[in-house]
């Protein structure tokens, strides 16, 4: 199988860990090289290449803007959305540039998988990334996950979207775990939702178990000296 | 006090989370914001602003070259050496920036902590970056880690650094572990190795909490949803 495509989407303030996190475990070299199962490209939220810095202040160069991904959506296999501090979020979602990346993420949930991916075409966000898509109304009538500050947050995008769309009764059911895996669109796209910021490598993991199988994905975890957690797994300080 | 000052390094195809790790532990917005405990700049190995692209083909733009960390350097409190595919690794070290580099890691375990940092100057290497420090032969009879693809190599240069200074007794203890406290130079600065690529993290927060004390560290976990793993855990698929 050629390697899965994997755009990434980069955005002001994103949190530098949601977006790293899945692509050192997208990216990380298998052994054999040949055995290779992704490729990935980091797409700008705004229709330019200037460097968007992320919180934490590092300056991401990204490899194209979004127009470009609009205009090949179909060839990605999977996408990947961040999070950021809920502030800037609240802001990006007002923007014009949030608009369309929430409009880019509606699109990609109703696509058929390619005939070459084996099948997968999946959409993942990392911690608060999830208000994104909640904001897109994918999460109608599924069970999702966030950052543990970002509960109400999410299900507020998500009521939102819902009375647009005019399905008040699908309701996203937030739950306190790792990541979740909330099934497949009727068109096939796997949507998982991870909790907050690491939980991003734990839900990419399971990806590459969903692509490579076991072999391939124990040996990122051993290239990465991490030992992912479960989904259901309690996390951090307080637990729910 | 004053926030520590905190120098990352990057470099020709350094690994992404070796750096992103720390980073998002450093830059984590602490609760209140008054008690922040870091800043942070990300230093190019080069003379120049260019954007240097990691292992996994993210694109950053430096805060500042190289130059500048020299005419400052004791003006930093912490310095971060991420790592590389050895491959890589091995072609850094050995062209001038490289080379530059290693000086620099050399001249920073030689300078007493400033007055108003409380005694604590760390010098920090994650992953395959204990090979930076041990060509600058700051392992010289202490204990280290590294990723666990790379003890060889550690070693390799160690005693090759060591031949150079004339010591050849004082040689690496390399053991393998999620991080390494290997101790105070004699001018006060504390030689950190983690082992590969997310042991960054834990390292990180175990300074965090040097830095600011348990509750300070508890925080950044619980934001991060990450839960610190001990000094001398196993790691990985094949345990030691």
């Amino acid at each position: 199988m050629a390697p899965l495509k994997v755009a990434l989407i980069l955005y002001p303030a994103f949190d530098t860990l949601d977006l790293v996190g899945p692509l050192e475990v997208y990216t990380t070299r298998p052994n054999p090289p040949a055995e290779q199962l992704f490729t990935t490209r980091l797409f700008s939220s705004a229709p330019t290449k200037d460097p968007i810095t992320s919180e934490g202040r590092a300056s991401f160069v990204p490899d194209a803007p979004l127009t470009e991904l609009e205009q090949s959506l179909d060839t990605y296999d999977i996408l990947v959305v961040p999070g950021a501090h809920p502030d800037q979020l609240e802001t990006f979602l007002a923007s014009e540039d949030g608009k369309n990346v929430v409009g880019l993420v509606k699109r990609f949930a109703k696509l058929s998988p390619r005939e070459d991916a084996k099948g997968v075409r999946v959409l993942q966000s990392v911690c608060s990334g999830a208000v994104i898509l909640a904001a897109a109304g994918v999460f109608a009538g599924r069970k999702a996950t966030t950052h543990h500050f970002c509960f109400e947050m999410m299900e507020e995008y998500a009521a939102r979207a819902a009375k647009e769309e005019g399905s008040e009764s699908a309701k996203v059911e937030v739950v306190r775990k790792r990541w979740v895996d909330g099934g497949k669109t009727s068109e096939g796209v796997r949507v998982i939702s991870a909790g907050g910021v690491s939980s991003g490598i734990d839900a990419s993991l399971w990806v590459v178990e969903l692509v490579g199988g076991e072999k391939a994905y124990k040996y990122v975890e051993e290239v990465m000296e991490f030992e992912r957690r479960g989904e259901g797994e309690g996390w951090g300080v307080e637990k729910a």
